[in-house]
């Protein structure tokens, strides 16, 4: 497993021996199973799980050296691999096996590594960042399962467009929607697909509600899929019979988005791309109803890095995926948002949404 | 607000003069828009959230001091109340003004508390069950939305039965569940549906594949929706065409989950409901196969306090909602699992799945 040497190698540059991921362990192990994934330096990957999903985490992951705990005794199966005690107390007995000095961490409350440290002694040292970086780079693998998911966000709005339309409840048209990319295989929606229209257009977190959509109105749709674990994250505002103040909010953003993709290459700086489209909003006299950050990482979860905003100190890198999406809300008149998901590449960016 | 009234008893109690919620932010703020509710034992709860937020924060919330943060400078609209800072800083902020000597908090990493305090010096308890305690009893208003979630998951449990036959495939059929379920005002789903059939039976946590549903084997359909953000949780077995044993381990399941209801009212201990499943189960010969606790408890978290398990020290009380859940696994056979959300009563339970 390619990622599995990366991050050995990451291992080595830091100077720690071991890492134990409680965060990251859906990446580490291409399974929801794993509770904890442990990667000595030199040797095997050990995969923790709960005991009833044993067979699920031998079926789905890579790593072959598979424990289950289970906090109470009870009788086993043949060949079923328990350990009666907590998760901490077997992450305890793994770190001890492998005789680990300095172990790597990426979360877990004080309460919980204190008490993992009470029964193996190291040096812990909470370095999130460790598997987050790894994790910013796509391999090819993740970028198929990524266009994958975006294919299908694409099919939902597809389906969006023709939906809207005066009289339609938003929770109708969210409802189609995640319907229509479940059976082209999603998994779920990363987060409630958003229909926000009229007044609800101007929460740039909104969600679906009954509000039946009307004339004169702004409408923006934000979804997205999830396939074999990977999001995808798409925006588009439709204008219902709309204002020339409506029709101008909506031409900026979509403007702006151009200005900030144009300048995505591997090796700019995140924030130079959320500045394109920031100066793009201002200088249409719109810069303080562009309240959130221009773009943010997605992979298996929706949010992660790099993130684009104007103090971030990310630099875009090739297999980076990311979102490119400038809005502008303005309260009584409309709110619109324009966002595509797209892959760095050396020279620019491919669309994953189009 | 009661809760905040009930919070603030619980904190006089422990000698904290203020608690700092990461973690139950939706419970105490009633939205999603807070990423901080901090309340001190005397004075106003005060809402944090990212500017962004602002406007949905002060719509949805019964909460009357809401602060923004942003972590960049930019032009703001008349009447927003955003501090350019980082939402630690912002929390620091907070505290300081209030005076906090002793501050309860429920979650953050390490690094993030420890910002925090570098700004505002005072004791920091990590105290996650202050808030857990007073989540575990819900409030009548709570019960009806939890009845409401209750009722659209038993919508789409109908629809299952209808749709549950060989030849259609798993996908297929949580789609639909989804979808029906969707269209009653779920606001999602509170996990990926499961549809388990044939070999995926015996995986607890399995989803939903593309395989196809066949004859002689046991479909397991385990769904939630999730209204105004608390969740349902019901799992039925079907069986097609079954084996003896098929059909034996079916009803050993709900057998077993009739002795654990049974054992239901305030004042009961958690473990004594679980014990009665799992001894059933075990007379019955499948005792290995059982292999998972007996339920969990069900609120604006699809897994929360109280917990059905043998070392559970959870005590049942009036208004508490879990569900039960006994399961039997057998590798080559079938799994089956019958599963309801019940609320405790002060002489029994009342199933809200049913």
């Amino acid at each position: 497993m390619k990622k599995i040497k990366r991050l050995k190698g990451e291992l080595e540059r830091r100077g720690l021996d071991a890492y134990l991921s409680l965060r990251n362990t859906r990446y580490l192990a291409e399974t929801t199973a794993a509770k904890a994934v442990i990667v000595p330096v030199d040797g095997e990957p050990i995969l923790i799980c709960s005991r009833l999903e044993l067979e699920r985490a031998k079926r789905e992951s890579k790593i072959k050296d598979i424990r289950g705990f289970s906090s109470w005794k009870a009788p086993l199966q043949r060949g079923e691999r328990v350990f009666f005690m907590e998760l901490w107390q077997l992450i305890a007995k793994v770190l001890e096996e492998i005789g680990s000095r300095s172990v790597g961490y990426d979360g877990g409350d004080r309460n919980f590594i204190r008490k993992i440290r009470g029964l193996h002694e190291a040096g812990y040292l909470l370095s999130p960042e460790v598997v987050q970086n790894l994790r910013m780079i796509k391999s090819s693998e993740e970028l198929n399962l990524l266009r994958r998911s975006a294919k299908i966000a694409v099919l939902g709005m597809k389906l969006a467009a023709e939906l809207i339309e005066p009289g339609r409840t938003e929770l109708e048209i969210a409802a189609e929607i995640e319907y229509e990319m479940r059976k082209a295989g999603s998994e779920g929606t990363p987060f409630p697909t958003i229909v926000a229209s009229g007044n609800n257009s101007w929460l740039p977190h909104s969600t679906a509600t009954s509000r039946k959509l009307g004339k004169e109105e702004l409408v923006v749709v934000d979804l997205g899929a999830i396939f074999n674990g990977y999001a995808s994250d798409m925006t588009r505002t439709f204008a219902l019979s709309p204002s020339r103040k409506q029709l101008r909010i909506l031409q900026v953003v979509k403007e702006a988005q151009h200005a900030a993709l144009e300048r995505i290459k591997d090796g700019v700086e995140a924030r130079i791309v959320d500045a394109a489209a920031r100066r793009f909003i201002g200088r249409a006299g719109f810069g303080k109803f562009f309240n959130h950050g221009g773009g943010h990482g997605v992979g298996l979860e929706i949010h992660e890095a790099p993130n684009l905003y104007p103090l971030s100190r990310d630099t875009l890198r090739r297999g980076m995926v990311l979102t490119v999406e400038p809005g502008v809300y303005i309260p009584g008149v409309g709110g619109a948002r324009w966002e595509d998901t797209v892959a760095v590449k050396r020279d620019g960016y491919a669309a994953l949404t189009r």
